[in-house]
Protein backbone atom coordinates (compact mmCIF):
# COMPACT_ATOMS: atom_id res chain seq x y z
CA UNK A 1 0.00 0.00 0.00
CA UNK A 2 1.26 3.71 -0.68
CA UNK A 3 2.35 5.13 2.22
CA UNK A 4 1.54 8.86 1.19
CA UNK A 5 0.88 10.41 -1.76
CA UNK A 6 2.80 13.53 -0.57
CA UNK A 7 6.54 14.65 -1.46
CA UNK A 8 8.40 17.43 0.70
CA UNK A 9 9.80 20.06 -1.33
CA UNK A 10 12.42 20.95 1.01
CA UNK A 11 13.93 24.33 -0.25
CA UNK A 12 14.97 25.00 3.35
CA UNK A 13 16.50 22.61 5.67
CA UNK A 14 14.44 20.45 8.58
CA UNK A 15 16.56 18.64 10.94
CA UNK A 16 17.62 15.29 10.44
CA UNK A 17 15.31 14.17 13.37
CA UNK A 18 12.13 15.81 12.14
CA UNK A 19 12.92 14.34 8.39
CA UNK A 20 13.15 10.70 10.19
CA UNK A 21 10.09 11.43 12.19
CA UNK A 22 8.34 12.09 8.51
CA UNK A 23 10.02 9.51 6.53
CA UNK A 24 6.92 6.82 6.67
CA UNK A 25 4.28 9.48 5.90
CA UNK A 26 6.31 10.50 2.86
CA UNK A 27 6.47 9.61 -0.59
CA UNK A 28 9.50 11.43 -1.73
CA UNK A 29 11.58 14.35 -0.83
CA UNK A 30 12.28 17.38 -3.52
CA UNK A 31 15.52 19.07 -3.25
CA UNK A 32 15.79 22.32 -4.27
CA UNK A 33 18.96 25.09 -4.88
CA UNK A 34 18.12 27.21 -2.14
CA UNK A 35 18.66 24.42 0.21
CA UNK A 36 21.61 23.30 -1.70
CA UNK A 37 23.62 26.50 -1.74
CA UNK A 38 22.77 26.60 2.15
CA UNK A 39 24.10 23.30 3.03
CA UNK A 40 26.59 22.76 0.06
CA UNK A 41 26.65 19.49 -1.70
CA UNK A 42 28.48 17.13 1.36
CA UNK A 43 25.90 18.42 3.90
CA UNK A 44 22.87 17.63 1.94
CA UNK A 45 24.26 14.59 0.91
CA UNK A 46 25.00 13.68 4.75
CA UNK A 47 21.63 15.17 5.83
CA UNK A 48 19.55 12.46 3.51
CA UNK A 49 21.85 9.60 3.39
CA UNK A 50 19.73 7.06 5.41
CA UNK A 51 16.32 8.21 4.75
CA UNK A 52 13.59 5.61 4.07
CA UNK A 53 11.77 7.28 1.21
CA UNK A 54 11.16 6.45 -2.27
CA UNK A 55 12.92 8.90 -4.46
CA UNK A 56 14.98 12.01 -3.39
CA UNK A 57 14.38 14.22 -6.50
CA UNK A 58 16.88 16.67 -7.38
CA UNK A 59 14.91 19.86 -8.20
CA UNK A 60 16.98 22.27 -10.09
CA UNK A 61 14.86 22.75 -13.47
CA UNK A 62 18.11 22.34 -15.51
CA UNK A 63 17.63 23.86 -18.68
CA UNK A 64 20.98 24.16 -20.34
CA UNK A 65 22.86 22.30 -22.69
CA UNK A 66 23.79 18.83 -22.05
CA UNK A 67 27.30 19.48 -20.87
CA UNK A 68 26.60 21.55 -18.12
CA UNK A 69 23.42 19.46 -17.06
CA UNK A 70 25.55 15.85 -17.31
CA UNK A 71 28.40 18.02 -14.73
CA UNK A 72 25.49 19.10 -12.38
CA UNK A 73 23.69 15.78 -11.97
CA UNK A 74 27.30 13.91 -11.92
CA UNK A 75 27.86 16.11 -8.84
CA UNK A 76 24.21 14.48 -7.20
CA UNK A 77 24.80 10.87 -6.85
CA UNK A 78 22.44 11.03 -3.81
CA UNK A 79 19.37 11.81 -5.65
CA UNK A 80 17.17 8.86 -7.73
CA UNK A 81 15.88 11.29 -9.81
CA UNK A 82 16.04 14.96 -11.17
CA UNK A 83 13.97 17.18 -12.78
CA UNK A 84 14.79 19.52 -15.87
CA UNK A 85 12.69 21.62 -18.50
CA UNK A 86 11.18 20.37 -21.71
CA UNK A 87 11.30 23.62 -23.32
CA UNK A 88 15.04 22.67 -24.03
CA UNK A 89 14.50 20.63 -26.35
CA UNK A 90 16.33 17.40 -27.49
CA UNK A 91 19.56 17.94 -29.48
CA UNK A 92 22.47 18.23 -27.30
CA UNK A 93 20.42 18.85 -24.53
CA UNK A 94 17.81 16.51 -23.14
CA UNK A 95 19.36 13.56 -24.99
CA UNK A 96 22.70 13.57 -23.16
CA UNK A 97 20.95 14.04 -20.11
CA UNK A 98 18.89 11.14 -20.82
CA UNK A 99 21.57 8.89 -21.58
CA UNK A 100 23.42 10.16 -18.91
CA UNK A 101 20.73 9.46 -16.52
CA UNK A 102 19.69 5.91 -17.77
CA UNK A 103 23.41 4.97 -17.87
CA UNK A 104 23.80 5.74 -13.98
CA UNK A 105 20.35 4.04 -13.39
CA UNK A 106 19.07 7.37 -12.46
CA UNK A 107 15.32 9.08 -13.35
CA UNK A 108 14.25 12.18 -15.63
CA UNK A 109 11.01 14.17 -14.64
CA UNK A 110 10.29 16.48 -17.03
CA UNK A 111 8.85 20.08 -16.11
CA UNK A 112 5.33 19.93 -18.66
CA UNK A 113 3.12 22.76 -17.34
CA UNK A 114 4.24 25.20 -13.98
CA UNK A 115 2.09 26.38 -11.54
CA UNK A 116 2.30 30.43 -11.95
CA UNK A 117 -0.11 32.36 -13.62
CA UNK A 118 2.67 33.63 -16.97
CA UNK A 119 3.14 30.28 -17.70
CA UNK A 120 2.58 29.96 -21.47
CA UNK A 121 0.22 27.01 -22.94
CA UNK A 122 1.31 28.05 -26.49
CA UNK A 123 3.65 25.66 -26.61
CA UNK A 124 1.99 22.71 -25.22
CA UNK A 125 2.32 20.50 -28.58
CA UNK A 126 6.09 21.22 -28.70
CA UNK A 127 6.53 19.90 -24.90
CA UNK A 128 4.60 16.67 -25.56
CA UNK A 129 6.25 15.76 -28.31
CA UNK A 130 9.82 16.49 -26.63
CA UNK A 131 8.40 14.48 -23.93
CA UNK A 132 7.26 11.55 -26.26
CA UNK A 133 10.70 11.48 -27.96
CA UNK A 134 12.48 11.64 -24.24
CA UNK A 135 10.31 9.18 -22.38
CA UNK A 136 11.17 9.96 -18.90
CA UNK A 137 9.90 8.22 -16.00
CA UNK A 138 8.03 10.84 -14.80
CA UNK A 139 6.53 14.60 -15.62
CA UNK A 140 5.59 18.15 -13.77
CA UNK A 141 2.31 19.22 -14.16
CA UNK A 142 1.16 22.08 -11.93
CA UNK A 143 -1.09 21.39 -9.40
CA UNK A 144 -3.02 24.48 -9.43
CA UNK A 145 -3.70 23.90 -13.19
CA UNK A 146 -6.06 20.46 -12.65
CA UNK A 147 -7.13 20.76 -16.53
CA UNK A 148 -3.63 20.55 -17.93
CA UNK A 149 -3.40 17.35 -15.16
CA UNK A 150 -5.99 15.76 -16.87
CA UNK A 151 -5.28 16.42 -20.30
CA UNK A 152 -1.51 15.21 -19.25
CA UNK A 153 -2.72 11.70 -17.67
CA UNK A 154 -4.93 11.24 -20.92
CA UNK A 155 -2.24 11.51 -23.04
CA UNK A 156 0.36 9.86 -21.04
CA UNK A 157 -1.13 7.02 -19.58
CA UNK A 158 1.34 5.28 -17.49
CA UNK A 159 3.54 7.87 -16.80
CA UNK A 160 4.07 9.45 -13.30
CA UNK A 161 2.89 12.50 -12.69
CA UNK A 162 3.89 14.91 -9.79
CA UNK A 163 2.34 18.42 -9.09
CA UNK A 164 3.71 21.45 -7.02
CA UNK A 165 2.33 24.41 -5.94
CA UNK A 166 0.09 23.15 -3.35
CA UNK A 167 -0.90 24.71 -0.29
CA UNK A 168 1.18 28.30 -0.33
CA UNK A 169 0.74 28.63 -4.19
CA UNK A 170 -2.97 27.92 -4.37
CA UNK A 171 -3.71 24.52 -5.26
CA UNK A 172 -5.95 22.23 -2.33
CA UNK A 173 -4.26 19.31 -0.93
CA UNK A 174 -6.04 16.05 -2.80
CA UNK A 175 -7.18 17.89 -5.94
CA UNK A 176 -4.16 17.14 -8.42
CA UNK A 177 -4.36 13.42 -7.08
CA UNK A 178 -7.93 13.92 -8.28
CA UNK A 179 -7.22 15.29 -11.90
CA UNK A 180 -4.67 12.78 -12.22
CA UNK A 181 -1.62 13.18 -10.56
CA UNK A 182 0.55 10.61 -8.80
CA UNK A 183 1.87 12.98 -6.11
CA UNK A 184 1.56 16.03 -4.62
CA UNK A 185 4.51 18.77 -3.95
CA UNK A 186 4.09 20.61 -0.84
CA UNK A 187 6.55 22.81 0.54
CA UNK A 188 6.12 26.27 2.83
CA UNK A 189 3.25 24.39 4.10
CA UNK A 190 5.33 21.63 5.57
CA UNK A 191 8.48 23.16 6.53
CA UNK A 192 7.38 26.49 7.86
CA UNK A 193 5.10 25.35 10.10
CA UNK A 194 5.26 25.19 13.57
CA UNK A 195 5.43 21.22 14.08
CA UNK A 196 5.94 19.95 10.37
CA UNK A 197 5.52 16.06 11.18
CA UNK A 198 1.85 17.75 12.16
CA UNK A 199 1.17 19.47 9.51
CA UNK A 200 2.44 16.30 7.19
CA UNK A 201 -0.20 14.30 9.13
CA UNK A 202 -3.20 16.52 8.49
CA UNK A 203 -2.72 17.06 4.97
CA UNK A 204 -2.28 13.36 4.02
CA UNK A 205 -5.23 13.01 6.06
CA UNK A 206 -6.91 15.57 4.03
CA UNK A 207 -5.67 14.45 0.71
CA UNK A 208 -7.03 10.48 1.99
CA UNK A 209 -10.59 11.78 2.33
CA UNK A 210 -10.46 13.86 -0.87
CA UNK A 211 -9.15 11.10 -2.85
CA UNK A 212 -12.12 8.66 -1.32
CA UNK A 213 -14.34 10.83 -2.56
CA UNK A 214 -13.23 12.05 -6.25
CA UNK A 215 -15.95 12.31 -8.44
CA UNK A 216 -15.41 11.12 -12.54
CA UNK A 217 -11.51 11.46 -11.64
CA UNK A 218 -8.50 9.31 -13.25
CA UNK A 219 -7.57 8.04 -10.32
CA UNK A 220 -4.74 5.41 -10.02
CA UNK A 221 -3.28 3.25 -7.25
CA UNK A 222 0.24 2.05 -7.80
CA UNK B 1 38.50 51.55 -24.56
CA UNK B 2 36.86 48.16 -24.27
CA UNK B 3 40.12 45.75 -23.01
CA UNK B 4 38.36 42.89 -24.02
CA UNK B 5 35.29 41.23 -25.69
CA UNK B 6 35.26 37.82 -23.60
CA UNK B 7 33.46 36.83 -20.59
CA UNK B 8 35.31 33.39 -19.27
CA UNK B 9 32.59 30.94 -18.53
CA UNK B 10 34.31 29.14 -15.23
CA UNK B 11 32.52 25.96 -14.97
CA UNK B 12 35.27 24.91 -13.33
CA UNK B 13 37.98 26.52 -10.83
CA UNK B 14 41.12 28.37 -12.15
CA UNK B 15 43.07 29.51 -9.24
CA UNK B 16 43.03 32.79 -7.96
CA UNK B 17 46.43 33.37 -9.31
CA UNK B 18 45.50 32.81 -12.96
CA UNK B 19 42.27 35.15 -12.63
CA UNK B 20 44.40 37.93 -11.59
CA UNK B 21 46.77 37.70 -14.25
CA UNK B 22 43.81 37.50 -16.76
CA UNK B 23 41.62 40.26 -15.34
CA UNK B 24 42.89 42.88 -17.49
CA UNK B 25 42.11 40.71 -20.61
CA UNK B 26 38.31 39.94 -19.58
CA UNK B 27 35.35 41.94 -19.81
CA UNK B 28 33.68 39.27 -16.92
CA UNK B 29 33.12 35.88 -15.69
CA UNK B 30 30.53 33.84 -15.87
CA UNK B 31 29.73 31.42 -12.85
CA UNK B 32 28.21 28.25 -13.49
CA UNK B 33 26.24 25.81 -11.04
CA UNK B 34 28.72 23.08 -11.38
CA UNK B 35 31.38 25.35 -9.98
CA UNK B 36 28.89 26.76 -6.92
CA UNK B 37 28.02 22.90 -6.55
CA UNK B 38 31.92 21.95 -6.45
CA UNK B 39 33.01 25.11 -4.41
CA UNK B 40 30.45 25.99 -2.39
CA UNK B 41 28.80 29.84 -2.03
CA UNK B 42 31.44 30.99 0.39
CA UNK B 43 34.89 29.93 -1.45
CA UNK B 44 33.21 31.09 -5.02
CA UNK B 45 32.58 34.62 -3.19
CA UNK B 46 36.19 34.25 -2.28
CA UNK B 47 37.14 33.44 -5.29
CA UNK B 48 36.09 35.83 -6.99
CA UNK B 49 36.13 38.72 -4.48
CA UNK B 50 38.39 40.90 -5.29
CA UNK B 51 39.17 40.29 -9.31
CA UNK B 52 38.96 43.75 -11.60
CA UNK B 53 36.32 43.08 -13.93
CA UNK B 54 33.50 44.32 -15.63
CA UNK B 55 30.47 41.88 -14.57
CA UNK B 56 30.42 38.92 -12.32
CA UNK B 57 27.26 36.66 -13.74
CA UNK B 58 25.89 33.92 -12.15
CA UNK B 59 24.37 31.87 -14.42
CA UNK B 60 22.22 28.80 -13.26
CA UNK B 61 19.86 29.52 -15.87
CA UNK B 62 17.09 30.06 -13.72
CA UNK B 63 13.68 28.91 -14.93
CA UNK B 64 11.21 28.53 -11.58
CA UNK B 65 8.87 30.84 -9.89
CA UNK B 66 9.58 34.00 -8.46
CA UNK B 67 9.51 32.99 -4.84
CA UNK B 68 12.67 30.27 -5.67
CA UNK B 69 14.62 32.51 -7.75
CA UNK B 70 14.47 35.09 -5.75
CA UNK B 71 15.28 32.61 -2.93
CA UNK B 72 18.83 31.19 -5.11
CA UNK B 73 20.12 35.00 -5.87
CA UNK B 74 19.59 36.49 -2.26
CA UNK B 75 22.49 33.93 -1.44
CA UNK B 76 24.83 35.23 -4.29
CA UNK B 77 25.37 38.76 -3.30
CA UNK B 78 28.65 38.75 -4.76
CA UNK B 79 27.42 38.46 -8.85
CA UNK B 80 26.25 41.60 -10.68
CA UNK B 81 24.39 40.26 -13.15
CA UNK B 82 22.26 36.56 -12.87
CA UNK B 83 20.82 34.73 -16.05
CA UNK B 84 17.40 33.50 -16.10
CA UNK B 85 15.32 32.25 -19.13
CA UNK B 86 12.50 33.92 -20.59
CA UNK B 87 10.19 31.22 -21.36
CA UNK B 88 9.21 30.74 -18.07
CA UNK B 89 7.08 33.84 -18.68
CA UNK B 90 6.37 37.11 -16.50
CA UNK B 91 3.61 36.82 -13.83
CA UNK B 92 4.87 35.23 -10.80
CA UNK B 93 8.20 34.31 -12.51
CA UNK B 94 10.02 36.76 -13.63
CA UNK B 95 8.10 40.08 -12.87
CA UNK B 96 9.22 38.66 -9.06
CA UNK B 97 12.96 38.18 -9.93
CA UNK B 98 13.17 41.42 -12.23
CA UNK B 99 11.75 43.63 -8.99
CA UNK B 100 13.73 42.08 -6.42
CA UNK B 101 17.11 42.35 -8.82
CA UNK B 102 16.23 46.29 -9.26
CA UNK B 103 15.56 46.88 -5.88
CA UNK B 104 19.36 45.07 -4.61
CA UNK B 105 20.76 47.16 -7.80
CA UNK B 106 21.82 44.09 -9.91
CA UNK B 107 21.68 43.38 -13.52
CA UNK B 108 19.17 40.42 -15.62
CA UNK B 109 20.09 38.75 -18.57
CA UNK B 110 17.50 36.51 -20.44
CA UNK B 111 17.96 33.57 -22.39
CA UNK B 112 16.88 34.00 -26.06
CA UNK B 113 18.09 31.84 -28.45
CA UNK B 114 20.03 29.01 -26.71
CA UNK B 115 23.21 27.87 -28.87
CA UNK B 116 22.56 23.68 -28.98
CA UNK B 117 20.99 22.29 -32.36
CA UNK B 118 17.56 21.45 -30.66
CA UNK B 119 16.57 24.50 -29.46
CA UNK B 120 13.33 25.28 -31.21
CA UNK B 121 12.97 28.33 -33.16
CA UNK B 122 9.31 28.33 -32.77
CA UNK B 123 8.52 30.72 -30.43
CA UNK B 124 10.80 33.28 -31.16
CA UNK B 125 7.68 35.93 -30.86
CA UNK B 126 6.40 35.27 -27.60
CA UNK B 127 10.30 35.27 -26.00
CA UNK B 128 10.70 38.92 -27.92
CA UNK B 129 7.70 39.83 -26.16
CA UNK B 130 8.63 38.66 -22.70
CA UNK B 131 12.25 40.33 -23.20
CA UNK B 132 10.19 43.46 -24.30
CA UNK B 133 7.92 43.34 -20.81
CA UNK B 134 10.71 42.49 -18.78
CA UNK B 135 12.97 44.88 -20.40
CA UNK B 136 16.35 43.05 -18.59
CA UNK B 137 19.95 44.24 -18.62
CA UNK B 138 20.92 41.96 -21.87
CA UNK B 139 19.95 38.71 -23.43
CA UNK B 140 21.96 35.66 -24.47
CA UNK B 141 22.01 34.17 -27.99
CA UNK B 142 24.11 30.90 -28.86
CA UNK B 143 27.13 31.82 -30.88
CA UNK B 144 26.37 29.38 -32.88
CA UNK B 145 23.69 30.84 -34.34
CA UNK B 146 24.92 34.16 -36.39
CA UNK B 147 21.53 34.96 -37.82
CA UNK B 148 19.52 35.18 -34.74
CA UNK B 149 22.27 37.37 -32.92
CA UNK B 150 22.33 40.08 -36.18
CA UNK B 151 17.98 39.73 -35.51
CA UNK B 152 18.30 40.06 -32.12
CA UNK B 153 20.41 43.39 -32.30
CA UNK B 154 17.97 44.69 -35.05
CA UNK B 155 15.10 44.21 -32.70
CA UNK B 156 16.86 45.26 -29.17
CA UNK B 157 19.10 47.83 -30.26
CA UNK B 158 20.42 48.96 -27.00
CA UNK B 159 19.96 45.82 -25.24
CA UNK B 160 23.84 44.04 -24.51
CA UNK B 161 23.60 40.35 -26.36
CA UNK B 162 26.25 37.57 -25.13
CA UNK B 163 27.00 34.89 -26.46
CA UNK B 164 28.38 31.58 -25.25
CA UNK B 165 28.50 28.47 -27.43
CA UNK B 166 32.21 30.16 -29.16
CA UNK B 167 35.08 27.34 -29.11
CA UNK B 168 34.29 23.71 -27.89
CA UNK B 169 30.99 24.20 -28.89
CA UNK B 170 31.51 24.88 -32.58
CA UNK B 171 31.46 29.23 -32.47
CA UNK B 172 34.45 30.84 -34.26
CA UNK B 173 35.69 33.78 -31.95
CA UNK B 174 34.59 36.72 -33.33
CA UNK B 175 31.82 35.70 -35.33
CA UNK B 176 29.20 36.61 -32.42
CA UNK B 177 30.85 40.34 -32.30
CA UNK B 178 30.61 40.78 -36.21
CA UNK B 179 27.31 39.55 -36.17
CA UNK B 180 25.87 41.69 -33.69
CA UNK B 181 26.56 40.71 -29.79
CA UNK B 182 28.88 42.72 -27.25
CA UNK B 183 30.35 39.55 -25.65
CA UNK B 184 32.03 36.24 -26.45
CA UNK B 185 30.91 33.70 -23.82
CA UNK B 186 33.79 31.22 -23.38
CA UNK B 187 34.67 28.41 -21.25
CA UNK B 188 35.98 25.14 -22.37
CA UNK B 189 38.80 26.88 -24.54
CA UNK B 190 40.05 28.74 -22.10
CA UNK B 191 39.77 26.70 -18.95
CA UNK B 192 40.86 23.46 -19.94
CA UNK B 193 43.99 24.88 -22.18
CA UNK B 194 47.65 23.68 -20.40
CA UNK B 195 48.07 27.69 -20.02
CA UNK B 196 44.44 29.61 -19.68
CA UNK B 197 46.14 33.19 -19.98
CA UNK B 198 47.72 32.38 -22.93
CA UNK B 199 45.01 30.95 -24.52
CA UNK B 200 43.16 34.21 -23.59
CA UNK B 201 45.23 36.14 -25.14
CA UNK B 202 45.60 34.21 -28.50
CA UNK B 203 41.68 34.44 -28.20
CA UNK B 204 42.03 37.67 -27.53
CA UNK B 205 44.03 38.93 -30.70
CA UNK B 206 41.65 36.69 -32.74
CA UNK B 207 38.52 38.55 -32.09
CA UNK B 208 40.14 42.20 -31.94
CA UNK B 209 41.51 40.80 -36.14
CA UNK B 210 38.36 39.83 -36.89
CA UNK B 211 36.16 42.64 -35.45
CA UNK B 212 38.80 44.96 -37.38
CA UNK B 213 37.53 42.75 -40.71
CA UNK B 214 33.72 42.51 -40.36
CA UNK B 215 31.69 43.45 -43.45
CA UNK B 216 27.94 44.70 -42.83
CA UNK B 217 28.27 44.10 -39.74
CA UNK B 218 26.60 45.54 -36.52
CA UNK B 219 29.29 46.42 -34.69
CA UNK B 220 29.48 48.37 -31.57
CA UNK B 221 31.71 50.54 -29.11
CA UNK B 222 30.91 50.65 -25.95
Amino acid sequence: MLKSRVILAMDKPLSYQILKEMENELYGIKIGLPLVLDLGVHKTRELLNDLNVEEIIVDFKLADIGFIMKSVVEKLSFASSFIAHSFIGVKGSLDELKKYLDANSKNLYLVAVMSHEGWSTLFTDYIKNVIREISPKGIVVGGTKLDSITEYRKDFGKMTIISPGMGSQGGSYGDAVCAGANYEIIGRSIYNAENPFAALRTINKIIEDKVMNCKGAIFREK
